[in-house]
This record gives C-alpha cells, sequence and structure tokens, in this order.
C-alpha cells in the first residue's frame, strides 16, 4: 500500500481524492492525546444478501415458504384484521383450482394440495394474528438423483438459479416452479374474503387467448361476468365456443409433447375508490409487480393497454358524467378503472401474458414439479 | 350498549364471537383484584395513510418531491455508494432530455430544470451520504385561481386524486403531473453512473411506435444501437424513415389540438447475472413496477412479451450453448435477459405503453404542467 | 351539503382552504367538454392497519406465527444465505433453554417445544429458500372459556389489546405473551449459526440482576466468559456465589405467589467491524428496538449506559492504540463496541431490564401461557 | 477446478453437497437437447449496500440529508396527511432551541439553521405532497483540510465510518455529527403538530440529570408540567434548584475543557390507545430504536425501567380502576404508559441517556460541528 501524505502533503493542498483507497492511513497530529499509526481493515465477512423477495405487501404481508421436498408448502399472512371470518374452506376452493391434474389439458400430479390453517383464527374468526396456512408435501419428488444428471433445460430458471446461489434450483427445491405459488393462492384467497366483506370487491380471471386463439374483446361482459360462466369448461374462457377452439389448440400440442402459452384477464368490481397513491406506489405499478411475479409471466397491460397506443387522445378518454345516485361515473372505462394511480371506482380490468411452458418433450418423471 | 353476557352465559358455551363487538365488557371476576366495569374506547385519532408512495427501492432508496408551484422539486437518493465521481453533469444532460419545449412536438414550456447537488458529495464524489438534487422552480403556474374553476378534465387524475386526498390535484402541487419525474430522472442517472461504472452496463431507451406507426422488431439491433442513433432526430427513434413517418403523426394530430401515444422500448446491455430474486421480487417484476409508476403507462411487456403467447414451447425457447469464453450464453433471446426472475447475462430489453395524453384541445395557459 | 363557490367567488379571491371540506363540489367551466356536477364520495372502505409487527429485519427476515391455541408456533425466515450446514439440533439447545419448567424457579409447564424445519434446507443445508420451522402446540390451553370471565388482570396487554383489536388477548391467542418468541428463538439460533460460521461471532447472555441482588460489573470478564459458567445453575448467572443468592431471592418470591424482575447482559464477541450505519440504522438503534420488543423489556443500555452519565468525557472515552498486529484497538471499552452507530470490532456489550411479570397469586390453570 | 461428477458417480449415490462449490458443473444428459458444458461464472459487480439508514418510519416517512460542507441539511417527509396547517414557524421554534450557540453551556456556533419548506404545502396546509424542509449552511466549515491530518479523535465515529466506508467522515460530510439531527428535528415538529391537531397530544422533554446532579423523580409531576417551566432556564431543567446544580456543574467543566453527559427524560400526555403492535413493533420498541439513533445516546428506558426491577410483581403492577367518564384507568403508571405492547392512554415517560461529548479539550476552530 502506498504511503499516505504526510500533514505538509495536505496543507499544500492535495485533494483528499488523491489518498489511498481504503485501509490504510498514516497520519500524524501534533495534539498529545493522537498517535501516529496506520489501520489494517479486518476482513468484513461476506453477508451478502442473495435470497429477499419472498415477502409481498406493505400493510396485508404475505410470506410464503416451501419446495417440492420438505415438510410442505405454505404461507404467514400477517395484517389481516380481526374478527374475518376464515377457514380452510375459503381457501381450499382456490387451492384446488391451481393444482394440476385436475384435466387432460394439465401436468398430471398427485398432490392434493389439503390446506390446513394453524394459526391466527379461532372459532372460525380471524384474531389479527399472523395467520400460518400449511399445505403438506404428500408426493415427494425432490430426491431423486437422476435429476442431479441433466443439463440446465433451456430457458428454465435453473440456469440463473445456480449462477446466484450455487444451488442446482431442482435441488434447491423448485422455488422457481410452479408449486410456490401454492402460498400466494391461500394468501389470496384471505386477500379476496377482506376485500368482499369489506368492500363487495367481486375479483374473477379468465383464459382470454390460448396460443393463436383470441377472444374477442366484445365477448364477455365485464359487468355480468360470473365464476360459474368461467367454471363451466376445463379451459375457463367463459365463451363456450372459443373455450373448445382453445381446447382444441392446447390438445394437438399435448399430443406432440410441446407446449403453448396465452394471456388471462382479470377483472375487479366495486372497487372502492381511493386506492393506490400516486408516483411510485400506483394502483396499477403494484398490480403489474404482482403478475409479473408469477410464473412464466412476460407482459402485463391494464385498460385500454398497448391497444390504446392505437387511438388519439380524444378517442381513448373516458367522459365524465353523473349517475342518478349522484356518483361521478365515466361513459367509458379504457383507463381500467385506474386514474392517476388512484382507482376510480369503475371497474379494473388487465391482462398477463404467459408464455408457452419451457418443459417441453419430457416424461412425466422428470417434469417440473407443479 | 347491549348487555354483555355473564360469566354463566359462557361457562354455558357461548362462543365468543357472539359477544358485542367493539368497545364494550362487562366482566366478573371473584379474585379480590378484580373490579366489574365496562369499557369505552376512548376515540382514537383517524392517523389515516393517505400519501405514501413517494418512496422506492430497498438499498438505492429515491424519495422524490416537489410540485409545480412552491420552490422546487428534486429527490434524496439514500444508498449510493461513496466514491462514485458524480457532479451536475451528470444528471443535466438526461434532465435536458425530459424537458417539455425542447422541439415543437413536445408541449412548449420556459423551465430550464437546471440541477443543483445539495448534499451527498465532496469534489466530484459520492460520499455515502444521502444525495439531494434540488431543481428550482422558475415558471410559476399553480398559483392560477382561475384553474380551480376548471371541470375535472377527462381522464386526469383529479378526480381520483381529490376523492382520495380532499384536494384539487392541480392546486394540490400537480404530484400527478409529470413535473414529478424530474426527480426520477435525477435519481436514475445516478443510477446509471454506477451501474456503467461497476458493472458495464448500458441503458438505451427508444420510441418504437407512435400511434399507428409501428417500427418493426428487425429494424433495430439491440446489441449495435447506440445514443447517438436515437438523439438523431426530435422523435428519438432511431430509423431515419420510420423517425419521419411518427414525425409527421404527431404533427398531424398537434395541428388538430389532439394527442396520441406510443410505445417505448428500454434496453440493458451487460448487465450482470444474478440481479433480482425468485418469487416476489423477480427482476421482471420490479421493472414493470417501476414503468407502471411512470405518467400515463398503461403496459409493459419483456422479452417476447405478448407476441410471445402466438409461439409454441420448441418456438419459444432460448437454447444454451457454451462461448468461446466458456460462458453460457443462449441463442435466442425470447426471455429478454430474465429467467425465472433472474438476470442471465443476455441484453434485457422490455417496451411500455403510453396512452395518449388526456390533456387535449385546450389553450396554452391551462395545459396540464410538465 | 352547502353550496360550493362559483367560480366568481374564486376568482375573487377566495382561498382554497375556504372551500368545504372533503366530497363537494360543484364546478363550472365554460368550456364545451366540461359539466356542472357535485361529487358524492363513495364509502371507502375501512381497511385499517391493525396488526403489523409481525416480521423483523430489513435483509434477514423473520416473520413470527403462532399462539397458545391452533396448530403451533414458528417462523418463516427469509434471506438466510445458501449453503449453511443447519438441523433441528442447531435450534431445539436454545429452544429448550427457553422453555419454561425447566427448574422450579420458572413457570411450570407441559410443552415439550420440538422444532421441525419444514422448508429451506436440504440434507442439512440451507438452500437459500425461505427457512419454515413449527414447533407443534401440544398442551391445548386456550379453549377454556373459563378464562374469559376474568377481568383484565393488571399490567397485562389484556386490556390494549382488547381496545385495539376488539379481541381479549387470551382467547385471541395469546399474541402477547411469551410463547410468540418460539419463533425468535428458533430465528435467532439461526442468525447465530450464520454469524459464527462467517464470522466467528459468539454471543452470550447472562442474569446479572435479580430483584435487588446485582451482580458487581467486574465479576465477570466478557472476553473469557463461556456457555458452560452460565449454564453451571438454575438462574444463568455465571457466578456461583451470586447465581446462589439470586435463586434465594426467586425461591422467596416464588412461595408467596409474587414475582420479581432483573437485569440480563448480552455480549457479542468478534463482531466484524462496520456493521450498522449512520443516522436511523445505528446499530444500538437496532439492538434496542430488537430488545425492547420482548415481553415485559422496560429498559435498554449498551456500553457505559446509564451510568456513564456520571462520568466526565476524558474519563469517559476509549483511547485508541495498535496492537501488534496493526489493527486499531481501544484501551477502554465503556463504548460497548460502537462507535457512530457502527461496530468497531470491540466486544458488543449491553443490558436489559426486565419487570417483575404481572401474572401473580394466581393457581396453575390460569398462569399466563408460556 | 475438480472434475464434476458424472450422472453415474450421482447415480451411485454422492450427496449434491459434494460437487464442487460455484460456478463448475459438467454435466451429461442422453436427451438430445442437453450438451455438455461448464458454467464459469461472471463476475458480479460487487453493489454493497453500504449506506443505508437514512429513512426513518413505515407510514410517516422521513428521508434525512445534509452535512456540514454542501448547500444544506434538511428533510423529505412523506406521509403526512394533507390540510394540516404548517408553515415555517411551526418549525423554526424547536430549530432554534435544537441551536448551538444559544447560551454559554453548549457549542457555541454561527449558523442561524433558518428553515424553508420547498414543497409539500399551499397557502399554508399540507397538500397530502411531500414536504421537503430545507436548512442552508451558511458556516462552511468541511474545506478545512488540516482536519485530514488529524488522528481519529477517540470515541468518535471518525474511524468505524472509515472502516465502512473508505471516507474519512469529517470530509465525508460529518453525517455522524450532529447537524444531521436538523432534519429530524424538522420532520419532528410536523409530526408533533399532527398528533396535537388530531389527537391533542403534549410530548415535552426537560434535563433530569446532568454529571452528578440528579433530579429527584418526585420533583416533577407530568401532569401538570409546561414548556415554560422548562425553558425557564438554559439547562432545560424545570427545577429552578437542581437546574442550577446542573449549570454549575456544566460550568465547572467547560472551563476545564472537559463534558460531562446526563439523562433527558421525555413525555406524551392525552396518547390515543392502541399505537404500537405486539411482537416486533411494539410501541416502546419503536421509541427505542428512535431515541438510541440520536447521536451520543447510550441508554433507554420506559415507565419504571431499570429502577423497576428493584420491585416485586405485586408492588410493580398498575392496578385499574373506572374513572367517572367510564374510562379504564391506572391508579399508578410504572408501565409508563405501554402495555404488551400498545399504547392504554395513560402518559408515556421515559428517559434516554447520553454519554458526555466525545470531543474535548480542542480548540474552537477543530470543534465537531453541530
Amino acid at each position: 500500500m502506498a504511503a499516505a501524505p504526510t500533514s505538509h502533503q495536505l496543507a499544500a493542498g492535495a485533494p483528499w481524492s488523491s489518498l489511498p483507497r481504503g485501509g490504510f492511513r498514516a497520519l500524524t497530529d501534533s495534539a498529545p492525546a493522537s498517535v501516529r499509526f496506520s489501520v489494517g481493515r479486518r476482513r468484513a465477512a461476506r453477508l451478502e444478501v442473495k435470497a429477499a423477495g419472498n415477502i409481498f405487501g406493505d400493510y396485508f404481508q404475505v410470506a410464503t415458504y416451501g419446495e417440492s421436498h420438505g415438510g410442505g408448502v405454505g404461507c404467514v399472512i400477517s395484517g389481516c384484521p380481526p374478527r374475518i371470518p376464515l377457514t380452510e374452506e375459503d381457501m381450499q376452493g382456490d387451492l384446488d383450482r391451481r393444482r394440476p391434474g385436475q384435466s387432460r389439458i394439465t401436468t398430471p400430479r398427485k398432490e392434493t394440495d389439503t390446506c390446513k390453517i394453524l394459526s391466527g383464527t379461532y372459532e372460525g374468526m380471524t384474531t389479527g394474528t399472523p395467520i400460518h396456512v400449511l399445505v403438506p408435501n404428500t408426493d415427494q419428488r425432490g430426491g431423486d438423483y437422476t435429476e442431479m444428471a441433466k443439463a440446465y433445460r433451456p430457458s428454465h430458471a435453473d440456469l440463473t438459479y445456480d449462477l446466484k446461489y450455487g444451488v442446482r434450483s431442482v435441488q434447491g427445491g423448485g422455488r422457481s416452479s410452479a408449486r410456490e405459488t401454492i402460498g400466494r393462492v391461500a394468501a389470496g384467497a384471505v386477500a379476496k374474503k377482506i376485500l368482499k366483506l369489506k368492500c363487495g370487491v367481486e375479483i374473477l380471471a379468465f383464459v382470454s387467448k390460448v396460443h393463436q386463439v383470441v377472444l374477442p374483446e366484445d365477448a364477455v361482459d365485464y359487468e355480468a361476468l360470473t365464476l360459474d360462466q368461467i367454471e363451466s369448461n376445463i379451459c375457463r374462457c367463459p365463451d363456450p365456443e372459443y373455450a373448445q377452439k382453445m381446447i382444441d389448440a392446447i390438445d394437438k400440442v399435448r399430443i406432440n409433447g410441446n407446449s403453448i402459452g396465452g394471456v388471462v384477464t382479470c377483472i375487479a368490481r366495486n372497487v372502492p375508490r381511493g386506492l393506490g397513491s400516486p408516483v411510485f406506489d400506483k394502483l396499477e405499478a403494484l398490480l403489474a409487480k404482482a403478475m409479473l411475479s408469477l410464473p412464466a409471466s412476460k407482459g402485463f397491460e391494464i385498460g385500454s393497454g398497448f391497444a390504446g397506443t392505437d387511438l388519439t387522445g380524444s378517442e381513448h378518454n373516458d367522459e365524465f358524467y353523473m349517475d342518478e345516485a349522484g356518483n361521478v361515473r365515466t361513459r367509458t372505462n379504457r383507463s381500467g378503472g385506474v386514474q392517476g394511480g388512484i382507482s376510480n371506482g369503475e371497474t379494473i380490468y388487465f391482462k398477463v401474458a404467459f408464455k408457452p411452458t419451457a418443459t417441453i418433450g419430457v416424461s412425466h418423471s422428470s417434469a417440473e414439479n407443479f
């Protein structure tokens, strides 16, 4: 290390930026209490941040955990208000809808995904304390050493996970697999319950595109859409004609061991006004972050989205009017229920694009765990 | 207030959920230290959270402030590492590029947007302490009372801001206007500097769509794109032919007092591997949140985005290969530089859709402050 | 609702602050696109934040959960680096040390507090994914209705918890009871492991005061203290003579059904330099927050603490010197290992005061759950 | 790098933990889509987190900035509700009380500390947008090179700051000096205003100990204490007799160029019930963190604090009773207004210990910047 400048050098005007970097300083000082010494920097441990990102939310916070191997997957929800009726029944329905193996067009699995609330409720009501939902793993796959012998599967998270953590994703627990969404679904069911109870919010999602089969924009009336219409077929597209086309498209590639992607449309009705903040926590920004954190998602658009860029301002603007109840409404809703980052009471609708699954043309035993 | 259940009632099995809600409890207890009393709940002050969302980031944190009226706009950046060379020059370039009134196709303004670093640097180097960048307001508009007389402008943030805060957005300072992006641009310039210095990252953005003029996907080589190509015309489209078409499109509507939107493509080269985490802080999720927090944004897509849903898995996957240096690379890059939420070293590219400006057909004096 | 001011009134200079509060605005505007209307504010749902505070940490994040009733208590740890050897054995020791009923001087209980790692490890090594540690509840007490019949116990959390949440603390799950510390102890064991492995940090704590029995300051050599010395008696005071006095003091009040408090001293050796930040995240501030979040804690002091206020600056200052290895050391350590909010490598030592347990003179069945 | 195990070795049962660490993997796979390759890890830039800690709060967030050199110090406050009357006057009083040089017993300085609100208010009312308060630096000291020649001053933050940041604290801007408290005081004044307006909270602080002069516990009636009593002398001790003793003690050491420390007692009256959460965000934990983040603080105690450990449970408990208004009150208040981490409506009182200033026996020109 270079010699440190003397006080004379400093007095002569040497800028401090020319001082040797880091840990070496030799200083003199005429005051009796000072000493001449050099500083060797003790090796600080490298406590690098490597695995954040498991917690979502500011007030209603969800910490998910769990992989394919190990005891189970689940979530801990903090910030749920007390006195909300809540039992396993509120979540099991959505967990069943998420579960693979429900039909021939999804990946076959044997997991039952049965959830159990281990804390946070008492006699069917939330207590305000953290809610822990556990879904035990019944179908253990992670111990299969032969998977270690495989190369990184193209477009999978394997390579990047390994580079970052030094651990193979699959053996590491498949945290990048879709099974981690179980915790999200459980927490989402609780959130939906609160929103429904407190504000009457209805949240629905359906498939609007599969491969090149596109549901026309006017085929679905967002104000009248029901869960039954969505659940009326295994593809979850509320229009029977297009649902069949989508199922045909999936069947075609499934037989060939290939995969296809699509788009999911999500709507939220009766959303109270005032959710979201200007600047960094705009409601659409928070939604975008949540959606792009889902496995295989590649795009998000709200309201008129990308198509709205084809319009002029006069064609795009939503005009105000006043309804009989004295509320300010908009005649059209290209905004998608959000203006300036804040919900305006109109129905929120957005779309999420999912790429085709990266796992293709492989046998059952090594298929990505869901 | 209803009578509270007696201990006998409770002993008889009345579930606690049937107890009267909230503040009333009448209890008896035989132990000498206890008393019979009722609890009146003192009125808790309503300290409602209303204006969060001004701070972005976890490690490199940016707090922006400022409106059209008042002393100025700017940002405070926390977490910038020390010893990074930094002066106003590093930021002024981007602030000038942001500024309205640069050409006939943007909104005319007189603000000069000259920035000043008030803390956090010493002799041109960061000190590790918070960096405060201030851009004083020179063109004061907010004090104009006649703006108060206007109705809520359609598709503007006015209505929702008022509903949430009880304050008109314009008089409140125009926090929902584009002028708040000044703080973002300044902080972004600092971030770009750090990334460039430490990792050699290059970040560029250009206009790829204006109204119905769409730059073809193969017109730009992301690996060869330069800032000069982008800055070669007032539209900032690197292809001269399409740039001209875009300028024509803007001119056409400008004359009519109308507005149009478009799409901006952003690329990042030489991104180190390992940025982003699986689950909630996937790199693309963080990018999506940042982009959808920009004024007028309606959509975000990364890599193949929405178009990728037209492909099958075999068509979409990016195959691995090893280059001469021994690095794992991908032959194609439909992933957009991110896999499993973590950067893989390939060029990141994404698109953001912007709706047509809501302010249309109005005179200069009441145009939204930029 | 009062009439809103006309534009004429506004033009005449009425300040906007005199406008009626909240949701009512009547505006006129001569521009053709505007309308006259009034805004009725739709009832926003009151999604009040009531139960935050279950998550600790920024990088190494711990979410605890669990109450006396329900399936169990535990924690989810995010941000643990991968490849740290970790099994239940690493945590069970500390959980056993925490458990009530270990000796006659603590509260008797039947819970075994056996932990199980349900996720985040593979073959005894952490994977970088969230670690879920569960301690099932075996001794169920919360279902006892007779507890509902009791008055608020003086100095307990009952009253405040009820006022805030509308739910009796005991029935709500005893989140304010000491059983929630199980999750903390488990997470603490993991953190200690990391610090030990990466930096050689040793953390020890012992009892230094019980009621009026005070261990003299010079009775313990912080540099030589061992866990065996602490565990050599049921009081966990490393000095046998004072340990006996403390045990006698506890025995005396126990027989009378009373309780006493005390002080715990904690030391950390081999702490790397550089932990903590100036300003708000000073290391001692973070320690203070952690310690004052423990049940029954009433005070925290680090280094010379309150006693240091008896000294002058010249008596208090820690002089620098350089040891043979070339490291800067301090001759004394009144700072307690932290200067300017940042660790300096010297042994950290601090004290936490615990008030006497509020539960006194009651039978076994209603004793506060530990 | 060692040869990676072949698939045969793996199949034979070699645990994955024996695989070479980090970046090297050679894998074979019989499936046609896989390749044999090795992974070299691209050097990730070390974007180490070094300077966090400048932001305080979750809902009402304060970001402070500024050093001795540079344009000024101040803060940006996010989350302040709209429509709170606020002008510079609300803050200047407290800034004047903080300013050094007010009397002979504090450090002499020439800074006027005049603040200016640059954003966040309009016509004297907050708008809900971030409030930026700037206090320009008038007395520039940081450019004095001769300070570079000094050795690390004992017990100062110099050494640790340098070790962590590689930058001398003084030149770096004195972020560890007391001048950074200006931003805190300004933000604190705003917070006090909100609490006063919304809840009628009164917050007062006074000096209760200087060196060995201790104000007796019963000398001050917390319920009757006024600001005038505190401001009645330069020491800010509300008891005239002890105030004089304290001033004498300070004068004695000042003449000798030495320094002494002391204790500040802070009270808060009319605090609404329900502030704070159980577990990690107990109100006293948040207070402790705030107080121990102040420069020179070494201890915090609330309610009975350390002295309470001398009492038994029966002596310590605060008995409940009901007042005429039907509110539950406590006869005594050893809890200090907080039980189970939540405020109970009684007066909060706590003490903070400050060590003697480390800067002693030096001339005016090199005194630590305040």
